[in-house]
């Protein structure tokens, strides 16, 4: 099912100068250990930062706004809609759909392992979760509200004065529900949303049958192939931006952000984790399966036309990258 | 806060009927006894029909179609979307919010305790939670999607193929993918939301404590004024309708299903259970508040204005109607 023809190929140089030496075919008993070194085990909680401590009072703060329909136009939409718990924190569709219906123009992210990220949204126009947490409340195809209206409607409610003061317990101001205290304290909620103990995790520190066969022999052609140049660290994402532009993407990406011409069509790279349960996949959702997608980036990034065998090996290793869900109880809001 | 002039008044018969009788003001040694005789203890489970047994495999099915938003036109719309499990399995806005943010008529009814009820919606257009579950998928201004789509898109995923099948394990018909069982299974995990051990049932066992002297006034003024008279029965509703026309409703209720000018106006009894956490109130979410409600309540029904002493107690004795929500984890979909 290629859509070869509809790619148009934009390569690039950072990502495919990787992709030159290419490994001989892995046996039966080849030895993997070398590929150890390319990995790092997801660990338990990504970077917190100095000025945002988490604390049990704000990751439970956070959970209850990630909920909270009410601070939508609508009030029926919630960072849960798009990112939904029970679809991977992604809504399984190719653009999210927000207010009224509309659909916006790009897929939406998994918030899993999000605190790994070094740049947040597509278009890394925000470095942080902090940063992220007030666009799509704000962004008028997603929430649609005004921050001051989403600030007074929690205002409303006791339960959220007594909760926002008991995260924010050395705060002197006046208005402890402001949009920093909600930035803050969805960022927290989101860092505790790992999924660590992925197949890849559990052999990376020693467990030889975590992974069967083929997706180690899958390990060996991402890394050997160079997918691992871009796909790397422990959320597999450098968290840079690369010019690709997949079937029925006009998006400009990254340059909208910058203005760059080097920028136009770049996109972060997306995060490998959980990455069968994110579909469908780029940024505008353009593919639905595992083997196209890698059929489309050895293609477009790597100038490579992977075979069938090479496709469903790696297509297995995308598999060994699920780990274990966050659990945790639905919030009981106001 | 009074809206009585806007109130249409509609009184009837049989509600009113037993509103005559009012008692002597209850003092702090008041002996509440007698009022054990007019309530039952919400039992563990709501009868279960002869032709759908309740099966572990099929609760789990119910869950993952209960929170499954690809079922609905726009693909992020779920049962769970207008029947909240953070928001006492209701929206908790006046009225609901659906396909492509158009507005319904009606205040979303919770899914608690709905396998008590004798009739579903607010007409009662349906006798049982059977009946009432395909109904919100294909509806224009809710989920909007038809049935036969929502079939070829459950029938997609290799996990749905495999779930109803244990679901239904004796079905030796071609498609075990089909509407009957969807509503089966949806209404199996409906019947398991039920919210036991409020302080009302604790009291009505034995637990003195389990409610205060201000509730206890409030259950004896709800009794001895009438309100017991259709808010009855294991969930606090006879499932009957009756004749309200609260402020902004031009809602021809029942009359819409049955054709009767009898019926014109007239809405089923809402269940009092969890009633502090169901907010908005009435067939249009007219009121916001407990009080406001059960002073309309008052008036239209009982021809009655409430002290705002007794309209206090009355409140306090509906947060005694707040149960236990059911825990469950929230389900992973294909």
């Amino acid at each position: 099912m290629t859509q070869r023809s509809a790619v148009k190929r934009l390569m690039l140089s950072g990502c495919a100068a990787l992709a030159l030496g290419v490994a001989a075919p892995a046996s039966a008993d080849t030895d993997y250990s070398q590929y150890r070194d390319t990995f790092e085990p997801l660990p338990a909680l990504p970077p917190i930062p100095a000025d945002n401590s988490m604390t049990k009072e704000k990751i439970e703060l956070g959970k209850m706004l990630f909920f909270e329909p009410r601070i939508s136009s609508s009030g029926v939409i919630s960072c849960a809609t798009c990112h939904n718990p029970a679809l991977g924190f992604t809504d399984r569709i190719p653009r999210a759909v927000g207010h009224d219906g509309q659909v916006g123009e790009r897929n939406s992210p998994t918030v899993l392992n999000s605190g790994f990220f070094e740049a947040q949204f597509w278009d890394g126009r925000e470095d942080d979760l902090e940063g992220q947490a007030l666009g799509p409340i704000q962004d008028v195809v997603e929430m649609a509200m005004p921050l001051e209206a989403a600030i007074a409607r929690l205002e409303e409610f006791d339960l959220y004065q007594e909760k926002f003061a008991a995260a924010y317990p050395d705060y002197d101001g006046d208005n402890v529900i402001n949009t920093d205290h909600v930035a803050k304290a969805l960022a927290t909620f989101q860092r505790t949303l790992n999924t660590p103990n992925s197949p890849l995790d559990r052999w990376l520190v020693g467990d030889e049958d975590a992974m069967n066969e083929q997706q180690k022999r899958g390990m060996a052609l991402f890394v050997d192939n160079g997918c691992a140049a871009c796909h790397r660290g422990p959320a597999l994402t450098d968290s840079h931006f690369y010019r690709i532009q997949v079937p029925g993407s006009e998006d400009l990406g990254r340059y909208v952000v910058t203005g760059e011409d080097s920028d136009r069509f770049a996109f972060k790279t997306p995060t490998l984790r959980n990455v069968a349960l994110t579909y469908p996949y780029f940024n505008n959702g353009a593919t639905a399966t595992l083997a196209e997608s890698i059929q489309v980036m050895g293609q477009e990034m790597l100038g490579q036309d992977f075979s069938e065998e090479e496709i469903a090996d790696i297509e297995a290793f995308m598999h060994a990258l699920t780990g274990e869900m966050p659990k945790f109880d639905i919030p009981a809001l106001p």
